[in-house]
């Protein structure tokens, strides 16, 4: 090879998605929504007039090259606008969770180092430590639809004083284009960035016919919230593919989940499991039409076969995606092969699993001793991931038990099947040692869920006198549910020595900003109980046995 | 950035496929034909054993990091083993064109400087000179299915005598993996390299919900030769995917194909236009079962509306893909939108243009002065393009000429319309320009195939004393097709001075190796007639009129 120009320095960079809307897919639609009514509605062509002058605005504002530009904001068209708007004009979009603290929102805006943040007015008091500390920061508002603010620049009049960027502001594609901080459940948040490269394959990926497979012929409704992951990536699949985009705005309810898949004809979303129980409750109720989608993606944790059961009932396709911040996010697909068409049990049973590695990445399971495990559907392991759209550090922080030789520890342990489907069996920090053996949180999860009376289970390790850690378990049921039996039942169900410490009926589970089970706070709570080793009775005694051979 | 790594680094290598088909889709199946007829039968779990075997012995042989191997053979399964056996044993796979002659052969072993070539027996006659010319070059016969050949080294005995490979020989993903010559209409032969990081780019765009839409559900019928352009690209598509592979043997005919589809169940293929049409007569005249197919691919000329609805009333979705051996080879996939999914002449007329660019490219159309054309429908200029799977040059050759800035002009001047389908209007070369205005040969080809007596129709350009150039038509048609009639109707469909000098029956049109018209051998034949502008007659002189108010 010589030094002129070669296929691969053609640059892969996201801007280009809003061109090819633009120019591709100009007819195709956004649609805006509150409370479950439409607001607003325009096209991708006019998207990208907004988006053009949004980002010469930028420029104009004095944001540079390499700049993060943070949005604190619901799911709607101007958050959409700056999307593609900051990285045109050269810079990095930070999309900031709405659901952290004041103090916790601060931190991060300091550790990114944001130059500017566009803030919807219901959430801009979430910035009030933050802008104490940078007081030099501006923050812009986001004008809310319908209404005109009283500020000297909010994004409406950037858009409305500018003219369309010519071209973008020149990027590599190894620049950073989006940077997400993880909600983390332990430590301080810290940061992923996503290069523009990277955010162009997980795209790609997005789209494959085996993958989430949006096409031109999708009507994405965007449940996940914006400031997560890019809501999946969703809102650049449907940039490059040419789908329509349905926007929830602030509090979606289920219900309005369901009005707006029955009214805008929705074909593709995605959700956490907790938000489709919800939704099937309520469909269930109302008897709402959900004929038009083709796939529900659930993701974030893993769903019970009931529901996806339930949910295929009722008419819809259900995939789930498993993945993480650090990924994009996205790393499996579930989607059942052929065979599975005529044997419904089947299918729901390996939707229920995390799926096959999306083609781009590489994976392995390695255990304890950083043996490589085969991929047999019985050894587990670790599940370290690498590839284009795969972490190797974090933003300006320093966490090499994260990332070995390239490879990102994703934190899961995992079988893998002779097939290439991953099921997640345990979180490492979520395996409880007890007596020198491992039990799963998982397992015993899955195990009280079989029970009628129980609905969602939570179960953690905590800290044991004798044999180091045991699992307690925390459960949400019936108004009438019998602990005792629940325990007996459970019993029949697994190993002696697995059987939780204590069984805990509250009535809901705590949850993290994005929804996911918080066992953070379940960890202190139960370490924290004052009687609970006075549950402990010989029948509980850990009598370990070798996994492999149980 | 610092200098750790990036997810940017991480290498896109075509040989990770195998091991995807390998540890995802063990059961997944390839199986050869003869004549129609099943003769092998194996699974993606046996292929990958023999192809690590092979790529084994062929380092044990001498074959060093980037030295290329050839390939002289038909589609078949040994075939597909070099496919990737190449790759992993660090080499670079030369797919040679069976239909050239022993000296294009000889001149293109030469250029690529093969250092070894594998050749079914049927075919190694074609390479007596290059053997003449490269004494010391190992010609490796590839064993017949069924047949035991009498040679020290065959590929069999290769794979029977090495281990597997351990893992692949090192590569980097700007590194070649694969060089396929163009089978040129001008000049010498011209080498395209594949760079491991363009192919993975571009199987993963074949397989997006909008592309070919590969999957784990394909059973993939590989019609198109696997020394051309690799197949479109097919096999590296199915092995990421784990669709299971068909393939047709030497010598494939309409009833061959028909039989395949229908005993195997396939549901992707792809072929041009001139063989669907035989297909399509052979499977109306036997009642072939061709409902398995969810799409069938034309590509490598534009097909006849009257084909694509023809085979659509056969129950049979027919799409249409454009490209060139220098895009690796898919640069455009027409894919109609479902607006047109109840509308059935618009959905043909789509899916005769040659449709939406993939992502991952970009282009532009460009007038003789190099002026960048809006797309609207109207302004037509040559179509050049750019990205991670487009030739930036030709393999060790210089061509400025047909690279500029990155962009490479690919000869075909096109219209894009406001949806983003590109129509191609014309070659550069086979524009007719008459008494200095131009008159299209594609437009001219459309107008005489609306003439019911007219079956097939080539026009081209030559030379004339007064007027430039003058168009002269090549049709094959009914047995008592009427030429002076056929003129008249033509007079009625297009402008006065468009009408060619002279209308000439033949019984077939001549074809490259490929199956393209070969207008190279009309222009000559043309060009050669000793009374063509005898014919010329007053009614026929060129009147110009400007093109775009006409």
């Amino acid at each position: 090879m010589n030094d002129a120009p070669t296929p691969a320095d053609h640059p892969l960079l996201i801007t280009d998605f809003l061109y090819r809307a633009r120019d591709m897919f100009g007819d195709k639609e956004i649609v805006d929504h509150i409370d479950g009514e439409e607001v607003f509605r325009y096209t991708y062509r006019d998207y990208a007039e907004r988006v053009l002058r949004l980002a010469s605005a930028l420029v104009e504002a004095g944001v540079r090259p390499g700049d993060r530009v943070g949005t604190l904001a619901w799911n709607h068209r101007r958050h959409l606008e700056l999307y593609l708007a900051v990285p045109l004009a050269g810079a990095v979009l930070h999309t900031i969770n709405i659901r952290l603290s004041p103090d916790e929102i601060a931190y991060i805006v300091d550790h990114a180092d944001d130059a500017m943040i566009f803030a919807d007015p219901s959430l801009a008091d979430l910035l009030s430590v933050a802008s104490e500390r940078r007081p030099d920061m501006p923050v812009v508002l986001i004008d809310p639809e319908g209404e005109s603010l009283d500020a000297e620049r909010t994004l409406d009049s950037m858009v409305a004083s500018a003219a369309p960027l010519a071209s973008p502001v020149p990027r590599r594609d190894d620049d950073l284009a989006v940077l997400c901080y993880t909600s983390g459940t332990t430590g301080s948040p810290k940061g992923v960035g996503y290069l523009h490269k990277s955010l162009y394959l997980h795209t790609m990926a997005a789209c494959l016919a085996d993958g989430h497979a949006i096409s031109e012929r999708d009507r994405a409704l965007l449940v996940v919230p914006m400031f997560h992951a890019n809501a999946w990536g969703v809102p650049f699949a449907a940039l490059m593919t040419g789908a329509s985009q349905i926007l929830p705005g602030p509090h979606p309810t289920p219900a309005h989940i369901a009005a707006l898949i029955e009214k805008e004809r929705v074909t593709y979303t995605g959700m956490v499991p907790t938000v489709a129980v919800d939704l099937l409750a309520h469909v269930r109720g109302a008897g709402t039409d959900l004929s038009s989608l083709r796939a529900l993606v659930l993701g974030g944790s893993t769903p019970a076969i009931s529901l996806i059961r339930d949910l295929e009932e009722l008419g819809v396709p259900v995939f789930q995606g498993w993945g993480m911040t650090e990924i994009s996010p996205m790393a499996t697909f579930s989607r059942p092969p052929a065979a599975t068409d005529d044997d419904p049990q089947r299918r729901w049973e390996l939707i229920r699993k995390q799926g096959r590695l999306l083609p781009g990445l590489q994976w392995k399971l390695v255990d304890d001793d950083g043996n490589v495990m085969p991929h047999d559907g019985i050894s587990r392991g670790e599940v370290l991931i690498r590839g284009p759209w795969v972490a190797t550090s974090y933003y300006n922080a320093d966490h090499p038990d994260k990332f070995a030789d390239g490879w990102l520890r994703t934190g899961d342990i995992g079988v893998i099947d002779e097939h290439g489907y991953l099921t997640i069996v345990d979180r490492t920090k979520d395996l409880i040692k007890s007596g020198g053996e491992w039990i799963s949180s998982v397992a015993l999860e899955e195990a009280l869920l079989e029970d009628p009376a129980v609905h969602e289970a939570a179960v953690v390790s905590v800290p044991h006198p004798r044999w180091q850690e045991r699992p307690v378990a925390y459960v949400v049921g019936d108004a009438d549910i019998d602990v005792e039996a629940v325990g007996a039942r459970l019993a029949e169900r697994v190993p002696r020595w697995w059987l939780p410490e204590k069984i805990v009926v509250v009535d809901e589970l705590p949850r993290t900003s994005v929804g996911k089970l918080d066992k953070r706070r379940l960890r202190e709570q139960a370490a924290g109980t004052p009687d609970l080793w006075e549950a402990t009775t010989p029948k509980n005694s850990p009598v370990p046995v070798p996994h492999r051979d149980s």
